[in-house]
């Protein structure tokens, strides 16, 4: 299929990417910026156009990986007026096209997607249509990026957004976190990497209830007052940690 | 070597089965409740003891696997006298050996431990000892477990304990959440495992400071505050969304 991509930031590289290797051909690059645009576009042999001033090229799926705030204004781009459009974002409506045309959808990937990306992962996309035609045509072109599409409601899409943020996002800020602690301790965050990977490996194969280990899962308050006594020096991670802690103790006399 | 393992919780039942494998004899298991000494012994045709009655077996070295605050107490075990002791915790002193031994150490696998694991994993072991020449011994035996063997102080081995709570622990707390979430809102868990196996894929390969994704680290308030709303009936986990969002805005303004 022709392809037009709205967007130049993470998601749209990545996706690009994903999108050419499986055999489509990109026709065009829309962006904010123009040198984004240019960036992008180039790799594809493709157009590069500005999204203000944009003359749409002809295309069989215009995919737009704005912002959730562009989205929201999305409409006043009337160039798109009765394209077949899908957005990529985990939370906004796929009502924002209503106004624009008749067949519009969503293809959501359920991965982290950043330029650092070494090889494209392996991503599930939760994909919706505004009506049963429309997402046959959403899951055909999505089936063509991935051997997992998963139809959803926009409530399910939400929600699976939600659980990535703590499954995904704050996961990685813990590593930050405890990488920016052992600079500042002069040991070596690599050596924390096996039992990083540990933890992962574990929840592929368990429910991670049942394979929480540590001191608050222990009740374990010598240890945990030993930690919050030598975090005295680092107030932020010291209220997480306390926070954190809290939450582990609830939750596992809770569940 | 011939050791006597003293403890059968989670690291204890590892730690045997990682020593008999590297070709050491477990000669006794020793532990406050003495179904789960027998239940370790059995495996290992060793003998079982209950702590509190205990005539020590014969052996190279003594490895004390209990929690803190049963080490705190461990100088009233006199049948240790003068044998070759180490424990096995992150944030305890060698030094609650002192009246005890004038051999003694620390074994402290960096590494997460449950029961429910499946094979056993890479585990560095962070060592100590008493003198230079207890050092030397500990190192030997851990090199016999491990290929990564790391001398540390006991400030350092605190850090490394207190990073790996953050890396380890609080991450699979994440994954507990987001479970439970799933759960209650009717979507499969399963379908996060891509993401999560990326993040620490990418964690391994870059700094996690460099490759954070999500709503906070792009200050898409439209987003988060569209995920509170909907984490309206679920306070706890809404509470802990606000505080790690604001962690991750304050932390990437300062570094």
């Amino acid at each position: 299929m022709k392809v037009v991509i709205v967007g130049s930031g993470n998601v749209a590289t990545v996706l690009s990417s994903l999108i050419e290797k499986a055999g489509h051909e990109i026709v065009q690059v829309v962006s904010r910026n123009k040198d984004h645009a240019v960036h992008v576009a180039s790799r594809y042999n493709a157009d590069a156009a500005l999204l203000n001033a944009v003359e749409f090229a002809r295309a069989d799926i215009y995919i737009i990986v704005l912002n959730d705030a562009a989205l929201e204004s999305i409409e006043k781009i009337t160039a798109l007026k009765d394209k077949f459009v899908v957005h990529t974002a985990g939370s906004v409506s796929k009502d924002v096209f209503k106004n624009i045309s008749s067949t519009y959808g969503v293809l959501y990937p359920l991965q982290t997607l950043s330029k650092l990306t070494e090889q494209i992962p392996e991503i599930p996309f939760l994909v919706e249509g505004n009506n049963k035609e429309t997402l046959h045509q959403v899951i055909g072109f999505a089936r063509t990026l991935s051997d997992k599409v998963i139809p959803v409601s926009e409530a399910e899409r939400l929600h699976y957004h939600i659980a990535a943020v703590f499954a995904g996002n704050f996961t990685n800020h813990m590593y930050a976190l405890a990488e920016n602690f052992c600079e500042k301790e002069k040991i070596d965050f690599k050596n924390l990497l096996p039992l990083i990977n540990e933890v992962t490996l574990k929840v592929n194969n368990n429910s991670p209830h049942d394979v929480q280990t540590g001191p608050a899962m222990r009740e374990d308050i010598f240890t945990i007052n030993r930690h919050l006594q030598a975090l005295s020096s680092h107030p932020d991670i010291k209220y997480l940690y306390l926070k954190l802690s809290e939450s582990i103790l609830k939750f596992h006399e809770k569940h």
